[in-house]
């Protein structure tokens, strides 16, 4: 069965949760550790309506809905052989009750479902906001790391037109870029609640934040426990592995 | 000498750092960790004009001047009786040449100072916004610890203005405000450049935050190391030995 769902260049990795697999095609994007902190930042409640925004191969609400089963998860992707690939993931997966995938634009995402339908975000966008050392814009890699197709800024105006009142919006970022999230979450009402710095080691500088944002939420933020990658031995701490394997 | 320069319920303490020594009075306020902690993260060059805003016992300005001996500090403080007492540490230093403490409202800064006179400006304000149980808002310690005599808005605006294009400010700060802080930076064209994390220990939540801001600089953010306190067993870790050290 497997195999049919596969089309040239693709390939099936087993994600070791549920039994869950995930259709990736190495010369487009695969996954990275990004969208599994993300996924074990994040956090949903029975019957919540969860949406991805550009949501690649599907990684993220597969990984969530091995997490949170009682969740229901849509996944909207701009470019429609990637939508393909992550609704094919869904199938291989048995999960087609739980998670839908939509083609579609996230600037457009309010029109497309509906103001205020959603209770929690997921997005893991593109970081990258320079534009010098971009040599094909239209390869997906380049979609998925560059702003080529939204900003940081396309993001958070959508997400707050989409969620509920005190729906929450979860996202992963790099560092460098945090002031600016800051700002343009508050000028969106998308009030900062809870925010983890990933650090790869105890000496080395931050390489990623996970921040949790709640619509029309009161100013306080819980800076949570760094999340350290690797010990001084260069081994996965005690965390990581918990997350991957849970 | 130094009997001669003391208050009655005032003492002297060691800084264990070129023979410093500083007058405080228990009754009124201490200095702490946060005041070591920002006059380690700050820092100056040879022949900048400092400015270090509610200087209170005029800690900050006397470590950095230990640290960097060859910049021109300016402690303000509102409280005379404050401002009095930290005049006397300078002359117990004999630090004098260094080091001018002014009498005064950090809401005037730029009137008292003009605007644009400092290269750097260091601060340690009020953290509490929260007006809930503060019985005895005229006492030295609630005006170090709530915002009872200038807000965090304050200070920024302020601190704008007194600072030369690309003046570097300092501030230490819990980090439930840390968005609000960010925010309102950007509002007074205090752009965040570094940042670092206070954790007490590698398993808990932070407890306060470093931040560095540059006067119109670009939008880049560093988010450092994290500096974490005590170590497992509950001993102070290397660094914090360093800083109390240096």
């Amino acid at each position: 069965m497997s195999s049919a769902l596969l089309k040239d260049g693709e390939r099936i990795d087993d994600l070791q949760r549920n039994g869950y697999k995930i259709i990736q095609n190495p010369e487009k994007f695969c996954f990275g550790m990004d969208a599994v902190l993300l996924s074990a930042f994040a956090y949903t409640r029975k019957g919540e309506r969860v949406l991805d925004l550009g949501t690649g191969t599907g990684i993220i609400p597969i990984l969530m809905a091995a997490r949170y089963p009682l969740a229901q998860y849509t996944g909207l992707e701009i470019q429609e052989d990637m939508a393909d690939m992550a609704g094919r993931s869904v199938i291989l997966n048995d999960l087609a009750s739980k998670i839908r995938i939509c083609s579609g634009d996230l600037k457009k995402a309010s029109n497309l479902f509906g103001p205020e339908s959603f209770d929690a975000i997921t997005v893991n966008p593109p970081y990258m906001n320079e534009d010098h050392g971009l040599k094909n814009p239209s390869e997906p890699k380049a979609i998925a790391r560059h702003e080529i197709l939204c900003t940081l800024e396309d993001i958070l105006k959508e997400s707050s037109r989409c969620l509920v009142s005190g729906g929450r919006f979860f996202m992963v970022h790099r560092p460098h870029r945090l002031a600016e999230i800051i700002e343009k979450m508050k000028k969106y009402s998308l009030e900062p609640k809870r925010l983890r710095v990933v650090y790869p080691r105890e000496e080395a500088e931050a390489k990623m934040v996970l921040i949790e944002a709640s619509k029309g939420g009161g100013s306080w933020l819980k800076i949570e426990k760094p999340l350290i990658i690797y010990d001084d031995a260069g081994k996965y701490k005690k965390e990581i592995y918990e997350i991957y394997e849970n």
